[in-house]
């Protein structure tokens, strides 16, 4: 049995109904810029020691909410399990972010791919999930989350984080086919991968399309928005008795906010580029919005912070569907402090506009 | 007494006249694409002494004109000229791309710069500009270029490139007037400046705002946009009885297209996440625009990259100002026949268009 919801504000506002207050998270909440995290990934190991740990995993989830009023735990993870599932060999290199011992590169490395099983080699996933719920004993829901299709497929071709994406841009423009196959297979498993992380207890979901601002349009609409849709239509819509919403982000995907609010997803993440009135005005009533406070806004101090919480929420304006959370993750470089001024003047400020 | 322009499609593009065909020019098509470039390169030291060094500098510049049709020579330089005439210590690391020994960081800092005289300090890049002229004996015209008030101060603040750019947007939310009090004194160098490269030859200007598309909508108009108004208001309007006319370029400014098309830059570059034919929808009449194809598109076979040409084409439709590029700088992993067929694509495919 799981204890019954006691904060569903997050839940409320991506599905546009009416709430008494603005709902905020952050993105990386559960991170560097906190001196508990980075005492337990010292006791971890490695980074994904940490995210395999379901212990540790479950710990740094809940710090964040120790410390803030936040309205949703999100998942301690990495967006690249799925391609560590698949055998890529994922580690992380000192100062150099992900990498890949087995970078995909030719069509025999993308044939042999198969589809991973959520209940085997990302069973300490849903394993976090599940304890994770547990330990929240109702306070608020939590969110699981993936990368997109294309997002993963950078990095597995790329062996890595790149600059110039040399061998994913030039597979997507010589070789599409390819690049298809290797997208569709990523669907698969993306779909399978949230789908068991629902069954294990996720009450909300996001999918980072952290690289789709890298694309053409057009290029943006074949090979990342269309694998987006195709896994929000096979994802589970509901459980335990209530809708289960869905976040789409793609980071510098501003200009194509009108394509991604009609892919399915309940809410779409907005970086800080945008307005968000603007956002709203080209939404309309499609989706919820969540966001989007720059990240280094965080880097000042608390007057200046409370000042820019104050004009997101007057951008925003009156009404329901909006999310508050900055416009990406949290850099690590930030205090504390300033985290829980933004959090503070989202409470304080927010009732007004509701 | 200087040659007369044999080709001045660049010109007429950009002031939106008839042309015969569209121009076609590469941002960085002086680069490291080019094994006769490499071993100037090599030659020369380093990169900064490749800069600085008047006949290697000229050299470079024309060197992509002797292999392809191009229609236009840019400078060979930096954008980061100023800040090093202002005594900041501009280096290269290997691999690292360019440092300051001595980031601007303090109200004292910043009190201590003074605007370069461009006679003095910057009397090398003048001389280049001279040289060029010169020895392009009127083939195509020669375009000056700089860094953007907001993008020179990025550097100047981290002392580098940044990943979150803790140190400077951290002075723009926490003390708007030091940034206000850089950019100013930056746009004053700026603008003496690009009037010193138009006196010396220069026949047209970019001005490249690389880091504007890190900013919000609000902090892009006050901290950017602003400042390349006020430089273009002062910079010479007519040369050698010729219009110079002046391209703004922010990498990621598509959200703000509209905004841009009103500082009076007669030219917008447009990077190549925006559909051109939407791009010119929003600008209207107003301004010319310049680019767009993804750089990443080179890597394909030339057939892929005539074909994406030809949608570029296509898209931007019927009728003048429209100056072909890339959405961003030729990277250095493409190969140089590769160029050769866009360039070749463009000579044959847009006379359709005119």
């Amino acid at each position: 049995m799981t204890a019954a919801l006691q904060n569903d504000l997050l839940l409320r506002a991506l599905l546009r109904q009416p709430t008494e207050r603005t709902p905020v998270w952050m993105m990386r909440q559960a991170g560097r810029y906190l001196p508990e995290y980075r005492a337990t990934r010292a006791q971890a190991g490695s980074f994904l020691d940490l995210c395999k740990n379901t212990e540790l995993a479950c710990g740094v989830t809940l710090q964040p909410l120790e410390r803030f009023p936040l309205d949703a735990a999100i998942l301690f993870s990495d967006i690249l399990t799925i391609p560590d599932a698949m055998g890529l060999g994922l580690y992380f290199a000192p100062g150099e972010g992900p990498k890949f011992q087995r970078p995909v590169r030719s069509e025999a490395d993308i044939a042999a791919l198969s589809v991973p099983d959520p209940g085997a080699e990302l069973r300490y996933v849903t394993d976090a999930v599940s304890l994770i719920r547990r330990e929240l004993r109702g306070r608020v829901p939590l969110i699981g989350f993936t990368g997109s299709p294309w997002t993963l497929a950078t990095y597995m071709i790329e062996g890595g984080s790149s600059k110039n994406y040399a061998y994913a841009k030039g597979m997507l423009y010589d070789r599409p086919d390819l690049m298809h196959r290797l997208l569709d297979k990523l669907a698969q498993s993306v779909t399978a991968y949230l789908n068991a992380q629902v069954a294990a207890g996720a009450q909300a979901l996001m999918m980072f399309d952290t690289w789709g601002g890298i694309l053409t349009p057009a290029a943006y609409r074949e090979f990342s928005l269309r694998y987006a849709e195709q896994i929000i239509a096979g994802v589970t819509k509901q459980n335990e008795g209530r809708d289960v919403p869905l976040v789409f982000f793609t980071k510098g995907g501003g200009p194509w906010l009108e394509a991604m609010a009609g892919i399915g997803a309940h809410g779409l993440g907005v970086d800080w580029t945008q307005d968000l009135g603007d956002a709203r005005r080209r939404v309309g009533d499609r989706v919820a919005l969540q966001g989007n406070l720059d990240p280094s806004v965080l880097y000042a101090t608390p007057e200046v912070i409370r000042q820019h919480v104050a004009d997101a929420l007057a951008s925003f304006g009156h009404g329901h569907g909006h999310v508050f959370n900055l416009g990406h993750g949290i850099h690590p470089e930030v205090q504390p402090e300033h985290a829980a001024a933004m959090i503070e003047a989202v409470h304080e400020l927010s009732p007004a506009y509701h």
